[in-house]
């Protein structure tokens, strides 16, 4: 049971990825580079308030028919809102460590790969849950490593 | 709170593109162009179809979980889509706009801007509702302008 | 009425396509070849655990709205789980179909092509449902398309 | 090394999916159904001009070197044209045969698997070629779809 | 033949959104709105520099088969670049117009529809060439479009 | 110019998300967990087998256009294709590292981050260079994660 329950989780976790193959678009600060933390930072923002928005809503009452069917719609889609721009979140930060930071940031960060893990497996969490907490974790995180890219900047 | 609900509105009609990532195929009539207009057409018909078919379905009693799963396992699937078909009826009309159509068809059709504007805007809300009315006028918007492409065909 | 309800059937069946145009990925068994038949057999298990899990949900009672709010979260993602792997097992059968598979394995396996096209089939089954029975019922239609792979490549 | 060359075919026939990982949409004919058969015509007809396209194409002399960026500008993206409607193509095939057709059409077009999988087969070998006969043979094979689909329309 | 090569033309053009069927993402400008008009800023100046460093690159020698390789490998992937940002240029354009803009805003700006017409059509021309002048129109163009956005928000 | 060098890099490194922004699926082991590391493993090879096949091209001589017509159509796919299974393989990797790892594999592995690091630095460098050495150090770097990988399943 238990086993399951983790293999549950673990398929999720899998499918953020299957159910979110969206491109990590970043800009580019032309000329003093393309990578920027607006992005993730804005994804992140937007999670937090796709959290909110789940957690205004009321579950219709039994016999009200219509009104389950809008809910339904709402509900779906903002599940959706909030599973895309968390997994957008995840590959912004991950463009950014795959493809921005090297040795030398490295050198002076030495922190920074435990920073990027976490902050991407809080990407997975806000998915999994309707939970305002993580959502502010997941804020957090991204903007400490925005302070770190702002630093190697200097 | 007003400013709260217009940006969960903003998002969410963002929210259109990045839930809806689709190729926005078109036909080649060769020889006589590739542009063809009956994508749209039946793509606003199968918003049509599916709102009707969403405010068919009966909402389960409280206490019948299978029902309720399944339920769940349709109506997600149907809002889903909804949303895709809404989205590709969005694309090949701006398509058609910004491919398509020239300024010597805007000479002769002066409002076709505002017609195509009303007309993607008409796809948005589509998607945030669950209402047959305005899925009628989107049906009405795509086949005004299909019938302007038709006169600049002659 | 019969009619709306076929057209709707078709319509969620072609929109399976259109909610998942995932790639397909397979593997190259270097040097030997480059299909294999573990995914196509892990999507079908995948699919079999979603349905196991959507069926031990509990839709909760009428009045605790966070634990709806939770559940409609935690749904939605097992359901659209469950679609992407259907679709990806479909994928995968129809690259062995069209692009592994030659004359001189049919004129060994002359039910081939009906045994490809009924397992494809009950891909789309089991997105339309919530059924274990349909789910093992793809589960054994993959093992046997296997099986016929691995007697090719004796 | 002959089994280096057959590795890389199929690699590349694989990778048909792989580079085009495209919905293939199909209309609805509304209200007598939703599967029609211009979509693959259209895109097998936009196929072969895309292979009279690249014929008609000039390498350019070796000392020109702004024609010769241009070419690869043009070349390329006429490539990955041809590429993306041959899978579209593939996918709309694939689409009527696994959702549309019956087994009481199998049992009036008994052929019907044979064709619809050496038509699918012709989606690949347009994609590795440049040659106008193969184009040729999928307009046909496509035609012979759309012909046995019309009959079980009657 | 003329014929033939406005189908071509018209062609390639569509062929621009099935070769990048890209999520249009947008940033929320929390709490102030979500649209902004950076990222379309970013794609052009994008366009513009890739457009640059593909008219840098030198086509090799004819007897240099090592460096043609990598030349052409180089050359995709620019071109792909390219294209890539040209159409999320486009998308993120028409998302500020089809979703952002308002009628209050085209009361105050009447030349709106036009300009965001014209500039959507330089998205396609700077794929369809290898010309400076052309991208830097884009620039402008967007440039133009971010400055009306702006003065919506005063 | 050193410094629009490194932007060009830069941006083409990003552009690898952009180009490929495919889902990375994953088997998985059940019921003993659903992380493998077979695909990313055979990504790699893929990769590998790719740059080979390349190498072996020979560029036609600058006057039998024909062959060069068909000399791009083959090196266009199989540029893409490398630059689909490099990106794919950087995919799995990260979802082992994002998804699978636990704080308790990193205590028996401290240095699992550097390597996953590097092998993502890796796959883009691949894409951007037609060299068997660096596709031999993306093998190895993946027979690395996947024994780290096996190392935890005992």
């Amino acid at each position: 049971m238990k086993n399951t329950s983790i293999f549950i989780a673990n398929l999720l976790r899998k499918s953020e990825f299957i159910l979110n193959p969206r491109t990590a678009y970043a800009h580019c600060d032309v000329p003093c580079g393309i990578y920027e933390t607006d992005t993730m930072a804005h994804a992140a923002e937007t999670v937090y308030k796709m959290v909110e928005k789940i957690l205004e809503l009321k579950h219709p009452e039994p016999d009200d028919n219509q009104k389950h069917l809008e809910f339904e719609n709402t509900i779906a889609r903002m599940v959706h809102t909030k599973e895309e721009w968390a997994q957008k979140c995840k590959q912004e930060i991950l463009i950014l460590w795959t493809d921005y930071f090297k040795d030398e940031h490295l050198a002076k960060f030495p922190d920074l790969h435990t920073k990027v893990w976490k902050a991407t497996k809080l990407c997975s969490q806000v998915k999994r849950n309707v939970d305002l907490k993580l959502a502010q974790q997941l804020k957090d995180a991204v903007a400490e490593i925005a302070k770190i890219f702002a630093e190697t900047k200097k």
